[in-house]
């Protein structure tokens, strides 16, 4: 790869930390640690989790896309986000000015958590392939929370809103519109087409979760790329207990239930399939609920496997009696 | 990608660490660290850096061959090499069984160096993509050697022996055979060849030479992944010195030499231009180059710029007067 290209690459950006001591140009970034390390590893190829032949999808959402999925993981135990390492994989056509503009959408994203991209490697490859890691930092091993810690008696809660990532990606396919009689409906699917492509990992909500400044912290968490009907299923079986969960009380982002409704699916099973909306499902003491304000909605319940079950997810409310089945899409 | 893949995956590898307190299975591995780190990535494509389309070439090679080019960076600085992030990019015709086997071509140098592949991702690719993330540790910030540390005086010194990762390829693509009535001849093309195939990071020689038990440690440290006469630049001008290196001096590998002829090439230029042997440069005071014992082979020395010069290699030996020119491969 050019050295021109690399070297303007890395002009685009900064280091914004002092823990790291080496940043460029050498063999390896050196980094002052912390006492413990969350390490997540996360790749996106064009043609399979974005589409850069859509107009409306630029290199810089890919590159926003990309580092957010990965920071995502860090959000999801509560660790301080500290370094990310980029390895691009350029086809010949890809030129150098969508390369620096998918370093720019990486880097503000990157500006906004206080994150440096600290390292990476520019290669040749047949399609554009990102492939990231993220480091993460905490003082103590029980500051990072894991998915196995949820125990009977929790709430389930999630952060924000859900479905407008897939309701977002239905409306970026032509798979399904919103009514343009309505003089809203254009900032409605514009802010859907967003969180599509410009996810916004929830690290400060994962933090307040894993470290909350009174009462208890978190039992478990877990990021929301798959959809709840996956992940929540992830979190009860790794803490080998049922999660409770009603369809129906799901956080929906506005438009969500008119994209699911031109879909011919219901509202609440749009919101639990469609993955990458980047939000944060937590299992913790009812009580800690009430102290983080609006922050999060109560979806379900923690209870015990019973006698001869196994452990997973229950479903109950609209939608909830037939095995969930999200819409089908050539990408995510 | 089948979350069976991933689990068939995962049981080839061990957590070889007492460091690793969540391994896989979460949003994010868990590392005790220890008070300095080093990370660096490094990316191989099939089709740019590796030809699984060549029958001699094993999925396992290209698995070895990607982490050994991120394990030598960790080298090039003289840490202690803990943990490898695995991202692997698959198209469609690549089977689970060849996943596996170059799942097992990683861990089996992981094991020798007691790495632990500590994190991954699977997806979807046009071309087999391994993209590797590798951490090293260190206790001191002193005791991780840059590229910027060379002086006037010191020694320039080289690992093993330089060349055979060029000569094996060009034997491996035909370019190049060596005299089949010679009886020692198949021996020789297949150390060479397996070079090219599965080069040996040289942590432990990074670690003595930044660490060493007696006298000082190496100002300035590289490895060899492009060539003398392209990683001996880098270090001149990170430390803002001129390195003398005499091409005579090169040590060869054997075979080198015969292969050089049949290229048309002098020796010390193939041995100064082919990539990708995975040896180390370092500078350092000359009176330490005897406490190494035979593991270096001293090649030139670190001189001042002169008034109105500037940093760089000044090269010596035969094939000095012009500018150096590798042998023109398709890959690498």
């Amino acid at each position: 790869m050019e050295l021109d290209l690399i070297a303007a690459f890395q002009r685009l950006l900064a280091n914004r930390s002092e823990r790291v001591v080496r940043w460029s140009g050498d063999d390896c970034a050196v980094v002052r640690a912390r006492p413990f390390q969350a390490v997540s590893v996360d790749a996106m190829v064009d043609g399979v989790h974005f589409r850069l032949d859509l107009p409306q999808v630029t290199p810089a959402d890919a590159g926003h896309r990309a580092l957010a999925g990965a920071l995502s993981d860090l959000a999801a135990m509560g660790a301080d986000a500290g370094e990310a390492y980029v390895t691009l994989g350029l086809p010949p056509g890809f030129t150098a000015d969508a390369t620096l503009e998918l370093g720019r959408g990486m880097e503000e994203l990157a500006a906004r958590h206080g994150v440096t991209i600290a390292g990476g490697d520019i290669t040749r490859a047949p399609a554009v392939t990102i492939a990231i890691t993220v480091v993460g930092w905490a003082d103590r091993e029980d500051q990072l929370i894991g998915r196995d810690g949820a125990v009977p008696g929790d709430a389930v809660v999630v952060t924000g809103t859900l479905g407008a990532s897939a309701a977002g990606l239905a409306l970026l396919l032509g798979d399904a519109e919103l009514d343009d009689t309505d003089t809203g409906a254009a900032a409605v699917a514009q802010a859907l087409l967003r969180r599509h492509l410009r996810p916004e990992p929830r690290l400060d909500l994962g933090r307040r979760l894993a470290r909350p400044q009174a009462g208890p912290p978190a039992h478990a968490l877990i990021d929301l790329s798959d959809g709840v009907a996956t992940d929540a299923g992830h979190v009860a079986r790794a803490s080998g207990v049922v999660l409770e969960i009603d369809l129906d009380t799901l956080p929906l982002a506005r438009g969500v239930a008119e994209v699911a409704a031109r879909l011919g699916m219901l509202p609440g099973v749009l919101a639990a399939t469609g993955g990458e909306d980047y939000e944060l499902l937590a299992c913790l003491p009812p009580e800690a609920v009430g102290r983080l304000g609006g922050a999060v909605t109560e979806i379900g319940r923690v209870v015990a496997v019973e006698a001869g079950g196994e452990p997973g997810l229950r479903l109950a409310g609209a939608g909830s009696a037939r095995p969930l089945r999200g819409h089908e899409h050539p990408v995510g």
